[in-house]
């Protein structure tokens, strides 16, 4: 029998990773999103394994029961100082690290050349990110760069095993596994930081968990530090009210606003994550549906285009009147959710904002409306509204369920309203790319700033950096950048290696 | 370990489950694809088994190794007048042909029409098709228009047995199960036809096989039987084939070129099950990619209009200048493969030829360079060639392989170059829908005819019945239809309510 | 004071240049539309000295009183076997035929090939056509591929003056000036075919009057002619209704229907000057535009791609199920036009029908709504309803009416209702070479066609001929054909020059 | 004949009608064109004389030589504080206003409101902007608000007479004519300001020649001035100058850099116009053509969105790697120039540099390739150096010149390389009417702003008023925002009201 149930009680549970300290909750729950949404790399390696990716699959036989924190392990070089699910994995690992390493030129061509300067000489970094691939390609490279890196999960579920084993194996001290406690995940922080005759000079931290832990217990430690690299929207958050509060301590780079990351993880990566979550879940056809798409920011555009491209006939539901305005002159009727709500085939959510889709809405909708989420948190669909007894649920694959009312209508929620393409499509390795770049070449800048640089504040990436991050991934494209002439330049006022716009560009 | 093969033989096997009499095979290898591309429902069931539909993943648990030919089952009713795998999963299937009536709407109205008179009453139609879902939707229909129905499956993998089990509780006398032998195969035909009180008078054949079958077993039974209708390019091949040596003894309806269904088989359905097969597979981003597709019709068109809306570069090769000159209109490079073989990041066949990328092709690739099949045949990428001593594959996922040089180049070949839309993709219930109404229009025609109306030869559906079709699908879309009035049908010299076009109009 | 009138009557008569017998006007008007839109390049002339053009403008300065045919003009060569308004403006005319050259490959081509052999020699070819730079391209390549010429210009307003003078002095017996009354036009006609020792052997006609002309007056002189090849849709259906009545005497070509042609003629070319039309009478922007346009034929779905790609909001009608679907599934609302009537910006007709948008629709319009046609006739908008006293006209600009309403509502009235693209816009050197070359090939096809291959009756061109004029026209876009292998023209069973396609499909 | 002429001297003179004093050229060659391109709206009425508009041409039959400052005019009140070119043309330009009020509906919407209140009650402002109906329903609704106006115009071609007259006659104290000499562009802005018993208190600029006069001759004025609105790049360029110099002695506002006025003069309003550019010029064909276009910021982008859909094939070249790697998300190859240059049949320029199109360059394209600037000045192309002995100009329209090489070659140059959008196509009225309510609501917030709030610096308009534009724009839509709830805004740290981005959202 199908597997019905009445009201799931916390289905979302397992989403909910990331961990908080009890004394800032009320702060983020106060305004967590208005600065953009979460990086898309979050959990990735988690929606992966969940779902479709190959990578992990060949490994789940190899579980067993024993926890990490009790197992005696030694690399073929006979060090021990690591803590992963299982050493032997290291093979796998390496060849999904192979597999990244090509779809990731701008980090090896930093590699390429480092080799005759190494700009991160001296640098001991410890980070907390998450445990994949293409963060072992990162860490990699900040090796070859001349670094030392002691590295723990930013999330207890996201690290892929077999790619921390490979890491151990070349002799990085990794701390992390997938289906951490929150105690071995704090445990895991501690064994990179705490750890005899070696000091962290730099912090890479997705999130703010790692930055805080050093707050926390080894404030001491901040004296040496040259910087903190922060790349997620609540941790960036974080640091902007430290930085107020006057206690933010070192300086501290916020790569989550740069340009190029801004776009890839929002605009160009959710115009194709749009129609591959959907496809993935329902095998809907495109044509012809009506849709609506609450919020005309970066992530809504990108959905609105793709949709109809696919030929969709998409309405608009926007707060902001120049988005609004947007909308209009690219060709969607702006719209009050309520006038569309009963003709919709599908409702995207993109707006950072809560309860976008209430019950009273949900209650409206036709036979067969498809809900789901493209925003910024699992809010924005009132999913406890459903969670009623007069509601039937019934899972009919993976992450998507029937929600049926008590005459028979059936909506279908999509992981129930958390991110959809996190959840149920994949991360292209070239996004993640951007990323690891972006962040390595902020640890560079924060490492080899000249003293004064930088105080004891929050900065963007200086946009020649951005420019260079976008710079390093046009030979994938084989793209031909233009060089301006000396004439050129100084007719325009300009620098020939930029930076080629004022810093309120917005492209 | 990654699953390493050198030279893997004919992994090809498993899909070719079209079976044909050695004494037709040299005709059909002569000139197999002229007309069209096969019909997309021909595989459904077993792709979407193969990978993501969730519709069978229920009963893998439940397989015993006896054959159905050796079981004894009955329904509730205490009828045994079938063959199926396991009649216990009939709930199971009952719920997926409950799914597939809320979007299969032109069956469900031709129902609802047919409450008062029986266009079928007295028909006795013996089916040969895919059993899925959707199929049991149009059984039951035509059982509602007052027909009786047996029926075998055109293919020895595609059933769904839950289905098949729901259809024979509901007392069809139903002759199928995933995994048939050759002997299965023709066992269940035979059943279907060769039965005490009982003989067909329409025949509802998808490849010719069951056609095939009463030619030679039972050539009398033609004289009861009305008419053929036939839905693959195979059977309607075979069908002209017969009408040309003058053996045709009744007429038959050739439903596979109809507009509305070539429209959705082809440019509708691959423009977005291109995306899908690709991302599936390979989860690789669209934006700024090259693609080369070859082939530019109503296939190649999909394609290129999805790749181009997502962002991707797109050069096209054809060899008929018509197309060639509507892909310059339609604002793609035409080149020649060798033109562009070394820079493009993906290759695509769309052409119903044969080795159109040769080895030749292959080894001038780039690295990485993804190489897939949307056309006719699997004969399309030279994908023998490949097996050869110095080639190494590696099957890092499921349909999808590395091949790689000794150089150490990769080549990423999808679904060893059979169709990717139907190895690593679902075809949407809605396109499913129009075949299925196609059919059962023209058994009613067919089967209500004039004497004379129809002559032994083989027909295209009457324009005015393509027309009823897509009108039964536009409430799905909530389209309205504008009447003419009786002085523009007069103006026009158009009867009101169609048919609307001359024969040769393009759409 | 801007020109205020109130009911003008029929301020259509400038356009409707084409000239039918009595006798025949009846039928047309039963039924004259069915078979497709009227040829572009019927007016193309007239239209483009209309408005935009700078060809004609520098000689109207030029103009005289005295009638063509009472002046005596000879050539640089002393010949006076012509009538044209001014021989001395050869020398502009040359120069407007050279510039067409540059942009007519294909018959450029068929000259240089024509070195070696004339595959018309000795044909003697009665033309009545527009009189244009791209005709005169065709007369001189038709020359220079062995034929003699006469001709005259089948619209009294069409002929450019200074081509027409520099054919004559080239020594082509051209009779045509702009302006001709009824009684010229048949004068001209008469002198082409009317000629002591010449008698033409095949006729070249654009609309019908030369070949009935010749039915009338000269029946024995079809003795000798071995074909008619006819482009327009009136000149078609005449001799359709001649064939039926079993009273055409030679075959003829039906150039009108040709893939090539037609699709240029409507889908790409309305995709172009749906746009031009509108902005260079209104200047309006689309962006953000309701649009709703009647029809998705290819002239309709030529200008919902258009305007959809420029942002407007586009809504659509139709009869016909089949497109109407189409529509959906290229994202368009299918509506009633009653249904959004008060809400569009624009509303545009392209249906071939008569008074798709009545009185009643234009009295429902909101305020500054602009209406205008695209389609075959003047009747699609029903203007002779807004030729009453209550309404005031105001013509704002060249092609533009306001038309007011006692409450002060204005509609934009383009082109009084007549096609916008002709009136409004000009067509494209290229399309108008794709029709030439059509007419060209037909020419060489009738004339050297063996006995027996085409008998008294109307054919399509060959679709071998049909796929030569595409590929003719590849060069222009640096266009590269794949030709097929020996073994891959078998396997296809297909010759490897063609023809690709069977004759009913749908490109 | 046509006209031809060898090496043209200075045809560029009459476009280049911005006067600028001798001791600032010299800065502004420097570095002119950094922020931005150049306000759309500069030239307008200029370009829609030249080209197409009708609005003027009913007028130019009443052309007189008397100089208007040598004629004595009075309005039917009997004033004669204005000068203008023929007070009797007033009733013309009242229609061209009333035609101009029906599509600036946030104007009027501000009207509306301000019948209860006068936020500009007191104002006296003084404005110097190009004299077109947009101005003048810009000018009454100041008035309506409760200002005081006195208006010259910025542009000596620019000003529309019959709109420069029905303002006259309706009190506004107007001085400005179409074709004013360099003395009379000076005479009339000391008329505005230097008149008795009257002084400003607010300055409207377009390009900073009001506001520097001022400084020259009536510096003690600025005690009075509350504050400058400036909307052009080059106004906007002096006035941050003079701040650095500290010699700003009053807040200004840039309007030029709001996000609704940047949005829609460039990519909106070019991805219509340089279709209607190019079609206006050349009649030609966009589906298959090859495109270059220099520059892929908003000007580019929006071009290449258009020729994209139209069907052409466009290469993208850019400096700046961040665009560029956007450039190819959006699916255009990247390429330097001298890689296409031979192959492509149109290049565009929209870069704001200089020689970007250099002679090489011209030397290598094609024969009939179509060379245009869509960019911010006339430097893009090096037009200076086609203007050589052995190149033949040949004007064949109207803005369009063929270029001949010695061998034949012909490069067809629109608009000598100027803006083709100002020269060659008009400028949307719902475009200006964003610019107008921009300007205005930037007044209306200078002249009530508390002290304090503006210090003597230059001012970007404030989000919310930015917002505010945008908001009155969409009832042209119909569009209907949504609004915040108060859980919701609480939710965001939002004001329900705005401002609802951060000031570096990129939109």
């Amino acid at each position: 029998m199908p597997n019905k149930k009445k009201y799931i009680v916390n289905g979302d549970s397992e989403i909910k990773a990331q961990i908080q300290f009890a004394d800032q909750k009320q702060e983020f729950n106060k305004r967590p999103t208005k600065i953009g949404r979460r990086s898309l790399s979050r959990s990735i390696s988690q929606s992966s394994t969940d779902s479709y990716s190959s990578a992990a699959s060949y490994t789940d036989s190899s579980d067993d029961e024993t926890s990490p924190r009790d197992k005696q392990q030694k690399n073929s070089k006979g060090s021990s100082d690591f803590c992963v699910k299982n050493i032997k994995q290291a093979e796998f690992g390496r060849r999904e690290i192979e597999i990244a390493e090509q779809e990731m030129p701008a980090l090896m061509a930093l590699r390429k050349r480092a080799q005759g300067e190494k700009p991160l000489a001296g640098a001991k970094i410890v980070g907390c990110t998450h445990i994949t691939a293409q963060t072992a390609v990162l860490m990699e490279t900040l090796g070859a760069l001349g670094a030392q890196c002691r590295w723990a999960a930013c999330n207890i579920y996201s690290t892929l095993n077999e790619v921390a084993a490979a890491l151990a194996e070349s002799g990085f001290p990794v701390f992390a596994w997938k289906g951490e406690s929150e105690d071995d995940f704090w445990w895991c922080i501690d064994r990179c930081v705490n750890v005899e005759g070696w000091q962290p000079n730099m912090i890479l931290d997705d999130g703010g968990d790692l930055t805080h832990w050093i707050y926390k217990k080894y404030p001491n430690m901040f004296k040496k530090i040259k910087g903190i690299v922060e790349e997620s929207v609540t941790g960036v958050h974080r640091l902007y009210q430290l930085s107020k509060a006057g206690k933010l301590c070192v300086p501290a780079m916020n790569v989550n606003d740069s340009v190029t990351k801004q776009k890839f993880d929002n605009l160009y990566c959710c115009r194709e994550s749009i129609l591959d979550g959907l496809k993935r879940t329902t095998d809907m056809m495109f044509g012809g549906k009506q849709v609506v798409v609450c919020g005309y920011g970066e992530v809504g555009k990108g959905c609105c285009a793709a949709l109809k491209a696919m030929g969709s006939i998409v309405y608009v539901t926007e707060i902001d009147p120049i988005c609004a305005l947007q909308a209009c002159m690219d060709g969607f009727r702006l719209v009050k959710l309520n006038e569309v709500i009963r003709q919709v085939d599908i409702v995207i959510t993109c707006t950072g904002n809560k309860n976008v889709v209430t019950r009273e809405h949900l209650d409206r909708m036709k036979n067969s409306c498809i809900v789901c989420n493209m925003g910024h948190s699992n809010t924005e669909i009132d999913v406890a509204s459903l969670r009623t007894p007069e509601l039937t649920w019934e899972r009919v694959r993976s992450q998507v369920d029937h929600v049926i009312w008590p005459d028979g209508k059936r909506i279908v929620l999509l992981a129930e309203g958390r991110l959809l393409n996190l959840s149920c499509s994949t991360v292209p390795t070239f996004v993640l790319s951007i990323t690891a770049t972006t962040q390595a070449l902020a640890l560079i800048e924060l490492y080899n700033a000249p003293e004064g640089r930088y105080k004891q504040d929050v900065y963007l990436l200086p946009k020649k950096m951005d420019e260079y991050v976008a710079s390093l991934h046009l030979p994938t494209f084989d793209a031909h950048l233009t060089e301006l002439t000396d004439e050129q330049a100084k007719y325009l006022g300009l620098n020939k290696n930029g930076p080629f716009k004022p810093n309120y560009y917005r492209y």
